[in-house]
This record gives structure tokens, C-alpha cells and sequence, in this order.
């Protein structure tokens, strides 16, 4: 089928589960993952043509996000039983007002329709992205990577079966078949046929999409996350926390990318991180962080003098930006001048730099003496995530089942009239 | 200045707005309706400068549209102080979670930083939307219709003055000062300069802003709304509701375009129909409302036989197009493939009827025996409005002080890793 096709199609599809029961959306949830468990080899095999393709061709660190095995498999299908057993996000009442009138105002959450999602190389988010849709009444329609085409239409086979198991159309979940650029701007430009595009990826994939899209697109992921270690910052606090917001995985999103270290503390506080990220990690056999430093900071101790454009980029490695800053405010604008909106972090033990850290910083997340690595949907007790927005409309910070929902206004009289 | 540097100072104004007090805010917001009393001379000599020049080259309707007079200057200041004593929408816990290890998660409302709203002729809309900005916390940048640009100007500056004397800066309010395409095209790419972009006017602005926009828009106002009167509709309620959806204001985007009448009920209902919406308004000296009949319809009575477009037009006139259906089902299959997603209504006794019509009708506001020209803020009890919108991403429907906002998670620890 061309995109067009299957957007109609989708389209054609979204009415039959926007209206089902939370009963028969957990049955077709439990189907997909079913049908996705007994066909655990036809989807190793799909896989393994994948890995053969993309062998030489692409990064060892992503042949390992590519490679599926039947434990990867067999939590692909628990992530969905996971999904049936939220709450349901539709048919909830928000709100009503009663006017003196007798006219009865509700406001009632309501699916999205069709929910386009374009993502990059891991085959997993193909099965964690239709559940959610599924469980938020939309249809949903899929673009993965190229390297994982053979693997993601194989995992989609599987939920169709699903969905056809319980009597519902095959459209509901689909992935288009052209993997070329061409289907992602169909996808973009698909205004009447998509009501929400979210685009989980690259940087450049985010920005192809925020400057071709016609639809509503929710930007999520890009990270330059910053730590700001104040005055009144409890040093080891502000050790462990730098530390693990670095170190702990430092390829994702909510990873720290940049720490500002108030010239107050600098001095007896840089010498401690570089000890922390560099020579005690080397002496622990783990990799080192580099620092790139900036002159305030390089005076201090030893590291990489930092370009200007180390505190404009995500790295997503062992790699950290620094810069000494004077106090509070010259944080809050260094941050206002470089981040992407995701997540901040201040550590102190004064109350009025944090309350005003927390009032100013623009971003999704802002933390107070806490690592940004909790910036996360089932951190934040949402039970999963469909990505994290760093965008102010709509969705901010992880998206759950209920950020995928709209809302409708459904209101009764008798004969009322205006 | 050019819109680039009207949009890089309010940017850069938008944080000293951002975190003021409620009671702040409400005096900056009477301080700018005092400065627009004060200035009544000059905005009606401004509005003088429009009119002659606008004389001869747009409707007449348009020119009273345009028209100022010291009554409707006292009412935008009055709506300025209407603003001022809503509840502030900025700085609400929407939700906490506390985490068994400790660490709080709150969800908080924030302003949405700059909002840019494009709008057409009426010099009114110029203050309104600066006031809801302003409440709602965030800056704001106004592209008023070209015929009114002496008088949105004289209004701004008003406004400006009142911002001044409550020590604010002046871009927190600014005009465009081109009013050619290319500001509007700047305003649509500003990325990084404007956090929303709200068009409010005919379906040509909207679609060049949904077709170019780089930023959030929110899409407002189109409304082909539909009125099915069911079979087991009340005939009296049903007539009233129509006459009242069609005529009470032709002009507004929640008035009704199409009446869908089922079959079972059509031969008894569209005489009367026509009774009221033509012979009895033609008897009181109203102007009557043109039908456009489906075949279905035009076997029994009289009227204008309906083109194919006829159900696609959003006429804002005296005009309505008719069409007999089978059923709720094909009036519910009728909207989905004709609505804007506005607001329609199904008058019926039977409330199995009204429950799927509910259920399966995709828009922001459903309504079952009540007139679709309830669709706006102040009947909500909003309280105002920015606009009505028609997408499902962030909000939908009336759009009041709410809906102008963001949120932020704000977490606080005692040095929380993960």
C-alpha cells in the first residue's frame, strides 16, 4: 500500500476503536501480545536478515539496538500486557459546569484519531508505540528506521493478527512500506488524515519534522540538560548527583550534558568532580569523562579548553561542558540562552536560590537537588512514555497514556437555546 | 522596529511577566485600561485616519466592523478589567506525586512565554488579546488586518503606557508594524521567538498559517456546524433549535450551515422548517433564510436545489443546507465527512440515539437538544476567550485563560540518584 493508502486507511479504521470498551481494548492488547509471543521465530528470522544488511554498514553500538533475541521479544509482549493493565486515559469527565439554566456542560477526554509516530532504529518502540496508541483509542501509524524495516513489519504482522483476532481492522496498527524520505514528508503534509505526528529521534530528525509538518507535531527528546551546583550546594550532594546524571547512561535524552559551578564554590568543588569523573573512574576500570572547560573552570583544574559550541550540543557520551558562573541568575541565563527545555537541575541549600532557579528555568523538568535522570515516564509514575516533549503545547516533559488523549465538550439541554 | 526585532524584545521581555504576583498583573491590567480611557481621543482620531481610508474599498458590513466609538473603547476597558478579576491561570499544582523514596514530582502551571495572534479587521480583538495574554502570563505580538493598523496601533500604545507605568517593559504588548504578507510569514517562522501562534478570521488565514507555520499554532474558528434532528425528535424543539442555531447570528463561526433531517421524520418536520426559517420571518419583515436542498429534501418542499459544495461551506449567512439521512448513523458518517470539528447537535427523545451521537461525532463541541451557538467562552463560564479551537492537540473548544498556559514538572529531592 502507498502512505496515502494506509493514512486512509487508518482514518477509515480510527471510529471502530475510539469507542470501545476498556475491557475489549485490554482483550486486543492481550491479543497483540499473544500473537507477538507464537510468532517469537518469524520475527528473529526478519531480524536476522536485518542484522545481515545493516552488518558493517552502521555503528556496533546500533547492530546491538537493532539485534533482537527471544528475551527482547518476550518483553516487547510484557510491555504490552503492561500497557492493558493501565488506566484507562478516555471517557473520563474533566470537568462540568451546570449553568442555572439547566445546561450541562462536561468535558470529556477523548482519543486523539490517528497518532503517526517516526522513530529511528530500535525495533522495540515499534510494539510499545502501537500498545499505547491502542490503549488511547487512536490508530496508529509507524515509520521506523531503515535498518530495522524487515524486523518492525514482522512485530507489526504479529499485533495485526492480534487486532484481527478480536474481530477489529488491521488498519488500526500499520507501518508504512516505503522507508524512503518521501513517506515521512507524506506523513508530515497527511493534514486530515493525521491528527498528531510525534517524532522520537535525532536532532535532525526532530527539525525536519517541526519545519515540514502541516500536522500537530509534538517535539520530544533532544536533551542539553544542565546541573547548576550553587554556593550553598552540599558538595557531596552535588558530586553524586553531577555523577549520576552524567555517568549513569549517558546516551539518553535526560542525561547532564553541562554543569555550572558557581565561582564561590568552584575551587574547592571542581577538583572534587574532576576526581569523581576522571581519575576515580579511570582507577575503576570505567570510562573517564571528559571535560570540556571553559576559562573560569580551566583555571582550576585540568580538562579540554571548551569551544563555544560545547554548550550547544548533546553529546550523549562521557563528556561534560563547564563553566563557572556568578551565582543564581547568571545560571538561570545561561541556561535560558542554551538549553532545549528538557531538564535543570539545581543542588543548594538555600530555599530562595531554588525557588527562584525553579520559577525562572523554562524547561519540562526542573529539579531541585535531584539528578535530571528521573526525567522519565515511568519515573514520574505515568506506567510508560511515548517520548518526552520539550515543547509547551499540549504535552510537556514525559508523555503517558493521558497525554495522547484530546478532549471534547459534550453538552445537554432540553430545547436550550441562545 | 522589524517584526525580527519586535519578536527577539518580546522574547526577551517575557520573563519579567512570567513570574509576577496575581496582584501585579491585575494592576498592570488596570493600568492599561485607565491609559485607554485616557486615550479615547486619540484612538478615535486614529480609527477616523482608518475608516476614511478603508471608505469605498470593504464592505459595509466590514466598515462598521472597524468603527470605534467612545462606547466601544469604554467596553474594551471594561473587558480589560473583566480580565483582571479572573482567576489567575499561572502557578496551579495540577498534580503531585510522592515518590516511596521521597522525591516530589509536581505538575505546575506556567505562562506559555510569547504568543503571537494574527487576527483580522475588528480593533477590539487588539486589547482583548493583549489582556487574556497578559493574565494568562505571557508576552504578547499582534497582526491586526491592514485596515485597522492606525487604530490597533493607538490602541497598543495605550496599552504600552499602562504597561510603563506599572514599570513593565513596553514589549510585552507589541503591534507589527509591516503589515504585508512577510510579517505574517515572519511571525509563522519564528521559531525560538514565539512559544504559540493563534490565527483568528476566515479559513484562508488559518490554512496559510497550518500550511507555512514553523512554530505551535492552534487552528480556530471554522465552524460547519450541523443540527440532525432524529426521529424521535421533539418537532417543537427541534424547529426552535434550528431557527435559533441558524439565525440568532448568521455571521459567527457556532451558528448551524447544515440540517440533517431523517428520513422517518422529514415529510412531517421540513415543511414546518420551512415555515419558520422562510414564510414566517418573511411575514415579520426578518430576512429569511435560503434553503438548499438535498434531492431528499427538495421532494418536499421548496428551495434551492443544493450543490455538492453547498455541504461544504461555511456560509455565515442566511443560508442553510438540508439533507435528508437514514438514521443517526449516516448523520454521524455525514459529519464525520463534512464537519470542521466545531460544534454539532442531534435533537432526540431517544437517548440511545443521543448517547452514540455523543460517542461517535468527532468534535470539539457535542450537543444533544440544546442550539450550537453555545460554543463559546463566556457561555462555558470561561469567563472569556482567546478563540475556538478546532484541532485536538492542547486545546479544544473555547480557549480561556486555561488554555493559554503550559505546565512544567518541578522535583525536588534531597539528593535523589538513579
Amino acid at each position: 500500500m502507498t502512505t496515502q493508502e494506509i493514512m486512509q486507511a487508518a482514518k477509515a479504521a480510527a471510529p471502530a476503536l475510539a469507542t470501545l470498551t476498556t475491557e475489549k481494548k485490554n482483550a486486543v492488547l492481550r491479543a497483540m501480545a499473544a500473537a507477538l509471543t507464537e510468532d517469537t521465530e518469524a520475527i528473529l528470522a526478519a531480524n536476522r536478515e536485518d542484522l545481515a544488511a545493516a552488518e558493517g554498514s552502521i555503528a556496533p553500538v546500533m547492530l546491538d539496538r537493532l539485534r533482537l533475541d527471544p528475551s527482547r521479544i518476550a518483553a516487547m509482549a510484557e510491555g504490552i500486557l503492561a500497557v492493558a493493565a493501565l488506566p484507562d486515559p478516555v471517557g473520563h469527565v474533566l470537568g462540568t459546569t451546570e449553568r442555572a439554566d439547566g445546561l450541562r456542560i462536561e468535558r470529556v477526554s477523548v482519543p486523539m484519531g490517528v497518532i503517526a509516530i517516526i522513530y529511528e532504529s530500535r525495533p522495540n518502540v515499534t510494539s510499545d508505540a502501537a500498545a499505547l496508541a491502542v490503549k488511547a483509542g487512536s490508530a496508529c501509524i509507524l515509520r521506523g528506521g531503515r535498518e530495522a524495516y524487515r524486523s518492525s513489519h514482522a512485530i507489526v504482522g504479529s499485533l495485526r493478527r492480534g487486532l484481527e483476532a478480536e474481530g477489529l481492522p488491521r488498519a488500526l496498527v500499520s507501518a508504512v512500506e516505503d522507508v524512503s524520505r518521501a513517506s515521512a514528508l507524506e506523513l508530515m503534509t497527511g493534514a486530515g488524515y493525521i491528527d498528531l505526528l510525534i517524532p522520537r529521534g535525532s536532532a535532525g530528525l526532530i527539525r525536519t519534522c517541526v519545519e515540514n509538518a502541516r500536522v500537530p507535531v509534538i517535539e520530544t527528546g533532544t536533551g542539553i540538560c544542565h546541573v547548576y551546583v550553587d554556593a550553598a550546594a552540599d558538595e557531596a550532594m552535588a558530586l553524586s548527583i553531577v555523577h549520576n546524571a552524567k555517568t549513569s547512561r549517558p546516551s539518553v535524552c535526560n542525561a547532564a550534558e553541562v554543569c555550572l559551578v558557581d565561582e564561590k564554590i568552584a575551587k574547592s568543588f571542581l577538583p572534587k568532580l574532576k576526581k569523581v569523573l576522571v581519575d576515580d573512574r579511570l582507577a575503576e576500570g570505567k570510562p573517564p569523562v571528559e571535560l570540556r572547560l571553559d576559562p573560569g573552570a580551566a583555571a582550576l583544574v585540568d580538562g579540554t579548553p571548551a569551544a563555544e559550541t560545547d554548550f550547544d550540543t548533546e553529546f550523549l557520551d562521557y563528556v561534560l561542558a563547564v563553566r563557572t558562573v556568578r551565582g543564581v541568575e547568571e545560571a538561570i541565563a545561561h541556561i535560558a540562552a542554551h538549553s532545549t527545555g528538557h531538564s535543570e537541575a539545581i543542588v543548594t541549600g538555600d530555599e530562595a536560590a531554588a525557588a527562584r532557579f525553579v520559577a525562572a528555568v523554562d524547561s519540562a523538568a526542573v529539579y531541585v537537588n535531584a539528578s535530571t535522570r528521573f526525567t522519565d515516564g515511568g519515573e514520574f509514575g505515568l506506567g510508560c512514555e511515548m517520548g518526552i516533549s520539550t515543547q509547551k503545547l499540549h504535552a510537556r516533559g514525559p508523555m503517558g497514556l493521558c497525554e495522547l488523549t484530546s478532549y471534547k465538550y459534550v453538552i445537554r439541554g432540553n430545547g436550550h437555546t441562545r
